[in-house]
């Protein structure tokens, strides 16, 4: 029995045009409020943004069978997508306009299988060291009770866009 | 503009049963033959199944819009998935019938942004250790012309249903 | 003009034949009185143990000359080595008798230079994951004012000595 | 019993500030002919250059008591110091005069313990990817026979003095 799904986003690239001129947290709450498109990966993925402030970035999914692997559970690609969309994002909300980030590498730990009967689960980053010129943050995602599924942390690289 | 994307896929459940009477390499043929519907997530991300042999199995895709994040560059978790599924299946291709495996953890290193002018990239996965208890995969993201633009390594824990 | 530096240790096998009847909690309560050998790398490093309850374990070390890698920072290996004792001696703290583990991987980032004018600097471990076959164990090194100058994630699995 | 080890080593300082002058080629072959001190750190773990060419660094130690953890078997700590310093030796032996590096990470897969029986192992390292701003390395510690002890992975940052 084959399942469809059909999904729809925008083009990010004017989006991604205006996030130059703005702060981080300028551009995620854009974002938010729907002025600028979301990213298109979070509508092939379903996620969520739950929250953004400076600092720290909450996504949200809730498991659906367009997510599993062969074996009937979430797959890692997506628990490292939405972890690494809260990492970076938790790391955005805190630089200046004219700077940006780009992620150099991340490590996840998968703790928990994560399946359709698991419920909703928040990705929530934060940072651990703010440098300069690198960043390392981290991020948990987990479920309403608390309980961890998985461990991320990511090394990024500051951008300065007007050196 | 809004863009709109379809995609079918089949229920993943009846191929993990059999998996556990077949070994990984059978398993993995099987899905090649089109005997056992491919894992969902492979549809989701438009990933294709290159080639499988005992030790290395090989996944390509080609860049599209909806793998993008917010910066017009394919997402860190769609480079992360098809890379894991690379490392996840080239350890499975060596596991005997009544046995099986899950991913502790993995790190990836993105080298370069891949975007939609990148054209058709190849995730190549290879055993650096296969011990009784865990195993080290690693993995690239290389283009036709042998650039690499993500290199992984995984972690895996062999599972024996016997015991 | 040439250092020279003198340590002494003691055979550690004696005291690894005793932990095997012990708790880790009670195995390092013995080492940390004195009853059983310290491991000898604390001495070549001169790393100290500063404190040990169940969940977690805190060393410590004072930079020094001998540590230095060729551009006169401490060596990235001896910040892994004293993260790595407190991350499993963390994890041991929380086994029973007739049970250990092995670290199967770990990952440091250096987030800030350490000089001997750094001063004492403290390793402390804590659980992120315990799980019954493996557990996820974080670490921070940090000096007397709470910067962190390091930061490590380790997976280690459980071995069961009666199975 | 008690044993005891005295070892001698020189100050590094001198070593670095010629550094900044040399092409990284230059500095670690002045290092083997002993023109400028070895690191202080390869003292302390009695560990030896084997061999330096442009893009490749090979270190090796012979397994000794004062390197053990409490089990009885090599620290982690000292595999990944061999591992650190093939893969740091690696990338500088390619970098041009005025330009450093530093380790922003690395993780280490531990894959068969280490003990004196084991005899003298290699620590091989190799580049990945070289780029401007960013470079990544593995390594690899390996027997005379080939068998791997373990395998690292490094994302070291290229520092421009002149600028």
């Amino acid at each position: 029995m084959e399942r469809t799904r059909t999904f729809t986003w925008q083009d990010p690239m004017p989006g991604a045009a205006k996030a130059m001129h703005m702060s981080g947290l300028e551009y995620l709450n854009a974002m938010s409020e729907g002025k600028i498109g979301l990213p298109p990966l979070l509508y092939t993925m379903d996620f969520t943004v739950e929250h953004e402030e400076r600092g720290q970035a909450i996504f949200s999914f809730r498991p659906q069978e367009f997510h599993y692997n062969p074996i009937g559970t979430v797959h890692g690609g997506v628990i490292t997508a939405i972890l690494d969309s809260a990492m970076g994002c938790s790391l955005h909300s805190t630089l200046p306009a004219g700077t940006g980030y780009t992620t150099l590498e991340l490590k996840v730990n998968f703790l928990k299988a994560v399946t359709i009967k698991t419920g909703e689960l928040k990705a929530i980053g934060k940072i651990i060291h703010a440098g300069s010129r690198t960043s390392l943050i981290e991020a948990q995602l987990i479920d309403k009770a608390g309980t961890v599924y998985a461990h991320a942390v990511s090394t990024c690289m500051i951008l300065n866009y007007s050196k």
